[in-house]
């Protein structure tokens, strides 16, 4: 049931390139076949945007800000007032989930909920005024970590990149 | 200290389009403004990632297999015999994370990890018989999730990303 004779064409192989120079000669296992990932585009979405969050948590590690936490801080600042479930589903980010973010976030001081005036179940979310300052200080970081995507992914990739996507979700776009 | 000024001119704002029609009609509240959002390529990358793998997951809802136990089972299917350690890199999975789905898999007895000739510390993973079975099953499952994620995307636009994201990672093509 184990294909051992497989394996054992495997470790053949390792030992068959000797000669592999350059980038390969990083590392000199065989490369895998990644058989039908190859084909789905969620596998090579998923693959950028874990490099990429790699590369903003690393960024902002000093302040300890993560990509959810630096959405819902963006969101808020620029919509003051707007309902918790507003900026929940605008981030895609489930109910539950996104009460939790921000009783992390008012924890460090840097949002507030309000009871809504004409609906007092529903929240409207704002920055103290802590949270305005924090937040220019991790603007400036976040576009460092920008920069530095754009150093990764190439410039010219970046730009088709981001229409691309920017255009599949329309409903995702600010207004203009 | 709560900006409520400018919450009155977004309720303001809210009332002002009556003739709101088609799209809009869907949704009366005015905009959020996405501020510097817009300029983040991760922004956008895990707005489509998590559409794409919601479609994933629910059309493969039946069997209640996630994309990353997908991934891992396509790797470990076309690579037989090669180690955890190899995988989970491939996959850019976190050791202890890449351990527990394995764990799931195992339980489910869809995959094997046997301790390697060389190095008994290093394991060297497998479908089982069933694993196989289940794994033709599934990509059936996946490729139909594929075709939806072209008429989400658009044919076109799917290309296009799918070659400007494997350009940004040549670490991650199969061997062709």
């Amino acid at each position: 049931m184990l294909q051992s004779r497989r394996k054992i064409r495997t470790e053949e192989a390792r030992s068959e390139r000797p000669g592999a120079s350059g980038a390969e000669a990083f590392d000199r296992r065989p490369k895998l076949d990644f058989d039908v990932l190859d084909g789905h585009l969620g596998y090579f979405l998923r693959r950028l945007q874990i490099s990429v969050f790699k590369d903003f948590i690393s960024t902002l590690a000093t302040l300890n800000v993560r990509p959810a936490q630096y959405s819902a801080l963006v969101l808020i600042g620029a919509n003051p007032g707007r309902s918790q479930a507003e900026i929940g589903e605008a981030l895609n980010i489930e109910r539950a989930r996104f009460a939790r973010l921000l009783d992390e976030l008012e924890r460090r001081g840097w949002t507030q909920r309000v009871a809504a005036l004409r609906d007092r179940r529903s929240h409207s979310l704002f920055l103290t005024n802590e949270g305005r300052t924090a937040l220019m200080t991790i603007k400036g970081l976040a576009a460092r970590h920008e920069k530095q995507v754009s150093r990764i992914v190439g410039g010219t990739r970046r730009q088709k990149l981001m229409k691309l996507l920017k255009d599949v979700q329309p409903q995702a776009r600010p207004r203009s």
